[in-house]
Parts: structure tokens; C-alpha cells; sequence
């Protein structure tokens, strides 16, 4: 690129296009906001702050709900908040569940036409029960779906289930590819033990074909046996598939000791920015505290809560006065079942308070692209529309229904609208609960352009209301 | 993220917001498109073809224009049409400078303070000419501006000037950041000059602070000295610059043998797949072959060279029977100059062609976001718009006027309109004309979206015309 374009791409920032017509443009009702808006968008991307915040929470290392790590990183937020100069942070109690991976997660495949075992990548899926302390060892059957297993019935009886439907690369949204896959991780161990099997083989949840196990949570039919449930890489998923189709018999010995250890305290960190006027009303930012444990969840959810604590940074920093409390919630346990978000709404603390927006971050650290506005009525949608002009020199070319989260769902029963900074995804299930996810996997600046989205839409619905 | 934020995310993808509430729907047109882009897209991202072809280009390394390299890409890019099937397939001569960076390109400080000297990354910038044989050694002046060129005056005769403003980092723009800063590194030489300097180090442009110089063209007053130019990386010219502060006089010793070779005949490389109906009216994609020399030139621009060629594939290979020629031009010389773009509107093969739409794809391979559409009366904007739906699920999430490029410019003004699509470009100047313009920094589904939606937007207009 030389200059003669990036005169054009200039000319062209210039010229953008109305979302909505016929709405009235911001500078006809209150010029101020605009000026803040600056203001946030100057402040946050003239530095890496919000980058320096998840450097910070990742420090503690990955954050496993109920390890000791998790317990670090409360501490940690705690002393973050009021380093930040956040209001009222405390921490509130929610008990959690603690799962263990343990030091052994090891598969190969034994085939009659290979001379040694072939080594797999594989990883323990979250909630998986061991293996017998020797490990086990079965024929294996492929299938593509959890439908195929009722067609192979009493086939399946003492044999290993290697689920190997890949994401669907044929979509754009990579959410969307992700959902249509996930039930053989969530639900495949059960599936397969109904008909008998001893274990299940999940293929990587990601697009790339790489040596990366991709964990995440698989949850037991409590009626059913509990067998051990572990994720294969891509590529190793490639070469077990390829051998099955060449050889009659193919079996894979398996070992894990990974483990549920019972209940254990954890927490919910909560600071905040009073309201000046209603601190009685909230408008919440959230990420989710926990974190896998291959990687140092950076991108899932280290950048979410990074984001969210930046944002009141921002706020604060700038001297601004939110009418309505702006309140930044890390939530414990997303990942294995969002006890979190269901201990914060029946925390003692929530009494007299109304959530009118409740935001989770969890889409990862990459470029916002767009805003996801819920509510029942449509009205917020309307309203944060209207204001579309605000919002896209920041990087939002749409404004959608949407929003939600797995901590925030609680809030949303109760009536608060869900909000969420929607990003490119492309890259996302790279990384997402393998070990690639890590601190610099995140672009410091689409990172910090999310805090400012999020600083600029909590301070608007702040004084705003909806 | 779990199962429920999937399914939340679903439901929101399927309720986009309209961009242009009064124009008709695609539906109500011709249903054939639809079918048509949603095969584009399937047969795009099911695989990594653009990625494949990326690795192609690159595969002859870095490709300087007027270098044995670049001679190899047009080579390669011949064959490459030809495998892929394209018609017409040739080289059209273009007579390039060459610049040689030579092997040598050092600086280092020499301080008072210090015991020896301390190393600079630097490199030499696209045209400089090159040091002494023994180098150059000169007290450095610090500047911001080349206004402030004009206050130090007299100051500045014999010495080194060191142009130091960053990219405005605040700006959520990243080109226009650059585009805010590329004047010390394009005209800084020989406006130091006229204030009788002897060398210049430009700060160079990337808002990393990292150990990277990155390169780029400089131009020189014909009126005045020339005296060399290097770039140096943003870590040490923060070093410099902390130095210059501390001490009463710092020097820098600068030592290059980059030169210019005179000119070579190089060549732009067109294949096509004729229109059915009206072959002479071209719809033309485009890249530029030639790149910086520090990395391979992934995203700049063998990204734009593998997304042109990748959207006629896809065209091809599904059949599609353009009713208008659809050309894929990769372009030589575009950051020499643009000599290529000159000399493909005055070859010969023009006779008789009419071009209406331009497209170049210049801005990095990184996650497309939206589209830019030129024209004189606005009506090709206004046409593409109206057919915003068919572009959504592509990640297309706003049409806005603008497009061009340096090479697709001549065509421009006569008349050709200009098209692009849009990207992320948080990162782009992270690697833009330096060592980490690689492969690897290339992400396969974001190039392949580039691809499809420029098959799209070729494909429409073959058929619809402008």
C-alpha cells in the first residue's frame, strides 16, 4: 500500500453509510456524548491497558474451577479492582465443582499392520471420569453422529466410539460450525454407553488440522455408565480414521486419571461504579473467571474479563459520573455449568438492586465487529440502533438482536436485556480450550477496542436507562 | 463457551438487521444468486485452495520488483493460470526500476556515555541510496514533523535527522494512522536534505513496539542531495530517542549498499474467463505480485494475488458461465510506483475492451468486513447495496463508497469503477513491509471469505452489468 490508496482509504472512512435512515443522527440530541466517546476511544487505544489486564489475570496460570489457581485468580481480581479504584469489590461465595485432569492422559492406537502402538493426542474432557489405573484398551468403531449409534446398536458393546463429524467449514459463522458439532463432546460418553461402549474418542472441535487436543466440558446421563471421554486432535483424528478404513480391527489402549474431587468454595468477583443518581439500578459487564486448563484461557475468557475491567477503567479514569451503577462481575465456573452466574442472583447483595443490562464477554479477545442487544420488547435494540453513529467509528457495522451468555442467563430470567460486543470468530476455535490459548494469541488492540465499546454502551445505558 | 451461548448465538445469526430498509429483497428478484453465493461460499470455505495458492506465490520468496524473484513469480503465475483453467492466460510487458537492498544495511549509536556502540535494527527504505563505502557517522537530530524540519534549520546541516512521530495510535483506523505518519518516511530524506543533512532514520510504521524495521518507498526531489534513508525499528527508536534526551550529543553511524540498477522489463500477468454474451466488457480483479523483500509479501500482497486468482477458480470450477469477461490482473511494480498499472491501460490488448469495474485487493489478507464500491454517480453503490443480503453471510457487514488502489487507478480514471472488499486491519501494520509479512501470519478462512466474496461481487456484475 502507498500513499495514493491510503488517500482513498481515508476519503472512504469518511464517507460511511446510515444504518437507519430515518433515525435522527446523534449530534441532534446531546453532542456531549460523542465528545465521551472520543474521549474513551483516545484514552483506551492510545495504551495496551486492557492487554496489561489479562497479562494479569492469565499470570495466576489457567484457572480450572475449583483449583487452586481459580482461587489465585479471585484473589488476584480482588486486589486488581481496588488497585483500579473500583467501588464495593468483594468477593461472593459460590460452590463449585472440582474435576482434576491428572498427570496421565495418554491413547494409541494398536493395528494389526503396525509394528508399535501409533501415539495419539488426547486430552481428558472436562467432567470425564479415569480409566481403570492400568488403562484400557478396545476396538474401535467410527461414526459420525450420536444418531449413527442407534443403527450399530449391540456392535458397539465393549468397543471404544471414535466420534468424528468435523465442524462444518462450509459456514462462515464459526459459532455456528461449533454448535452443530459439540454434542459428540457434551453428550457422546452417555450415548455411546447406552449401547454398551467403554469409552469415547471425540474428534478436535476446531478447523485447523493440527496436533492439538481441544477440551471442554461432556456432561453423564446420571442413569447410564460413566466411561472416560477423551478429545483427539485433528490430524491424529485423520490418522485413526484413514487406518480404519485399511485395516479389519483397530483397537486403542487409553489411560487417564483424571478425577471429580467433590465441592469446594469458590467466588464470583464483583466492584463496581456507584451511580450517581440510581445506584439501585445496574448495568453489569462480565467475563467468566475460569478458564480451561491446556491453555491459559486468554482468548476464553481471560480477554473477557480483561475487557470488562478495562471498561470501568475507562470510565473511571475520564472522571465520567454514570448515573446508573456500572458493575464489573467475574464470574467462577462457566465452563463446567455456570454455577456462578445462578450464586449471583441469589446472593444476599442482589436485594433492592435491578440489572437492567447484563453483558458477558465470551466470544474471545479478536476484532469486534458489531453489537448484540436483547430485551423483551426490542426497544433497547431500537434505542442502541439510534445510536448507531456512536458506535461505528469503534469498529460496530451492525447492531443485531442478540446477546447472552451462560453467567448472565440467570440475570436475563429475570428480566435484564443481554448485551454483547460481537467479534471475528474465523480464528476463535483455533485456539479455543487447547493450549494455543494463550496471551499472545490476543491483538492488544481489538482487545482494547472491545473495553471501549463496552465502556461506551454501559456509560450510555447508564445515564440513559432503557 | 458452552452449548447454551451457542445456541443464543444461532438464533442471533439468523436475525440480521436490514441495511437498506426500503430496497427490495434479493428473494423477490432472482433466486439464483442466492443459490449461486451460497455455493461460492461452500465450495470456498470447505477448503484452504487460497491458502494453497498463497503458498504458491510466496513459494519464490520475497519478490522485489525488477528482481530475478519477481521474474519467477510472473513465471509462476503464468503456469498457475493455466493449471487453474483460466483463458487468454499471458504476460503484458511493464518496464521496472530495480532496487537492490545490497547486504548491507547497519547503524548503530554512538554515545558519550556509552563504552561502545549499540546496535539499531534498521533497514534501508524502497529507493534510498546508499551510504559511503565506509558509512556514514553523524549527530542526530529528533524530529516529529517535516515542519519542524523548517524551525531547526540551519541546525541541521551535516547532521543525521531522525523522523520520530508514531502512528496515531488513538485513531481505530489503521490506515489512516499510517497514512498519518508515511510522510516522514516518503518525502523525510530529501526534505532533511534541503536543510543540508546527511542521512535520515525514519521511526518505522507499525504500532508494535518491536525489534522490526520495516521497509518501504522513499522518493526523492530531483532538485535536491540524495542522501540515504533507513527505516528503524519502533523499540530502537525509542532507545534513540531516550538517549537523545539523557545525553548532550549522540551520533549514529549508518552503513548501506542498497542501489538502483536501472530499469528491467518485468510484466503484469492477466488470464480471464471470457464472457458469454459480452467478452469485452471486463470485470478485473486484482493483486500485486511484487512485494517488500524483509518477509515473503503474504499479505502484501500475495494475499490480493491468491484471493483474485482463488475467486475465478471458484467461478470456474462450479461452472458459471460469466455473461461479462471476468480478469484476474496481477499486477507488477505497485510499490515502485505503479508502473504495471500505467502500462496495463496502454497495451495493446486494450483495443476494443471496456472495463467496468476495478477491483484491486490490497489491504491484507485479514478477516474481510465489508465492502467499498466507487463509481462516478453512485449507482453501482446503490445497485451492490441492494443486494446487501446476498453478501451478510459472508461477513459482509456494511457497503460504504470508496475502493481503488494504485494499480486499478489509471483504469479508474478512465472510468473503470473501483471496488474492495473491506477488512480488519488491526493487525495489518504489525507486519506490513517487514520480516513478519509471512505465511504463517495469514489466516486460510479469512483469505478464502476474500475470495468468495470477490467471486460474488465479479460474478453479479458479469451478469448484471453496472
Amino acid at each position: 500500500m502507498k500513499k495514493g490508496s491510503v488517500r482513498t482509504l481515508i476519503a472512504l472512512a469518511l464517507v460511511l453509510f446510515s444504518f437507519h435512515p430515518g433515525t435522527a443522527r446523534l449530534q441532534d440530541r446531546d453532542p456531549s456524548y460523542r465528545q465521551t466517546v472520543d474521549m474513551l476511544r483516545e484514552a483506551g487505544l492510545a495504551g495496551e491497558r486492557g492487554f496489561d489486564l489479562l497479562r494479569r489475570i492469565t499470570s495466576v496460570g489457567p484457572r480450572l474451577t475449583g483449583s487452586p489457581e481459580a482461587a489465585a485468580a479471585v484473589d488476584l481480581s480482588l486486589r486488581l479492582m481496588k488497585e483500579l479504584g473500583f467501588v464495593n469489590v468483594h468477593a461472593e461465595p459460590v460452590e463449585v465443582g472440582h474435576w482434576v485432569r491428572g498427570d496421565t492422559g495418554k491413547a494409541a492406537i494398536i493395528a494389526s499392520g503396525a509394528r508399535a502402538a501409533i501415539p495419539l493426542a488426547v486430552c481428558a474432557l472436562g467432567g470425564s471420569v479415569g480409566t481403570p489405573e492400568g488403562g484400557l484398551a478396545a476396538p474401535v468403531v467410527e461414526v459420525q453422529s450420536l444418531d449413527e449409534l442407534g443403527r450399530k446398536g449391540s456392535g458397539l458393546k465393549g468397543k471404544i466410539v471414535f466420534f468424528n463429524r468435523p465442524m462444518d467449514r462450509r459456514l462462515t459463522d464459526a459459532f455456528s460450525a461449533y454448535g452443530g458439532a459439540a454434542d459428540q463432546r457434551v453428550n457422546g460418553a452417555s450415548a455411546a454407553a447406552r449401547h454398551g461402549a467403554v469409552g469415547v474418542l471425540v474428534r478436535s472441535l476446531t478447523f485447523r488440522e493440527d496436533e492439538n487436543p481441544h477440551t471442554g466440558l461432556m456432561q453423564y446421563d446420571p442413569r447410564l455408565p460413566r466411561i472416560p471421554a477423551a478429545a483427539v486432535s485433528t490430524r491424529d483424528a485423520g490418522v485413526l480414521s484413514a487406518l480404519l478404513k485399511k485395516e479389519k480391527s483397530v483397537s486403542v489402549s487409553l489411560r487417564m486419571n483424571c478425577r471429580n474431587m467433590g465441592k469446594v468454595t469458590s467466588a464470583n468477583v464483583v466492584g463496581e461504579l456507584p451511580g450517581s443518581d440510581l445506584p439501585g439500578e445496574v448495568i453489569l459487564l462480565s467475563g467468566h473467571l475460569d478458564s480451561w486448563d491446556l491453555g491459559v484461557g486468554a482468548h476464553d475468557d481471560g480477554a473477557g474479563c480483561a475487557a470488562a475491567l478495562e471498561a470501568l477503567r475507562l470510565i473511571k479514569d475520564l472522571g465520567l459520573r454514570p448515573r446508573r451503577t456500572i458493575r464489573a462481575v467475574l464470574f467462577m465456573d462457566e465452563e463446567f455449568g455456570g454455577t456462578g452466574g445462578r450464586a449471583y442472583v441469589r446472593a444476599p447483595q442482589r436485594k433492592g438492586e435491578r440489572h437492567l443490562v447484563a453483558a458477558e464477554s465470551d466470544r474471545g479477545g479478536f476484532a469486534p465487529v458489531g453489537l448484540a442487544i436483547g430485551g423483551r420488547d426490542g426497544r433497547l435494540l431500537e434505542k442502541i440502533s439510534s445510536y448507531a453513529d456512536l458506535f461505528r467509528p469503534l469498529g460496530v457495522s451492525f447492531i443485531v438482536a442478540g446477546g447472552g451468555g451462560v453467567d448472565v442467563g440467570p440475570l436475563i430470567e429475570q428480566g435484564a436485556a443481554p448485551a454483547a460486543v460481537m467479534i471475528n470468530a474465523q480464528a476463535y476455535f483455533d485456539v479455543h480450550h487447547s493450549a494455543l490459548d494463550v496471551v499472545s494469541s490476543v491483538h492488544p488492540r481489538e482487545l482494547e477496542l472491545q473495553a471501549v465499546i463496552l465502556a461506551a454502551l454501559a456509560y450510555l445505558l447508564a445515564q440513559e436507562g432503557i
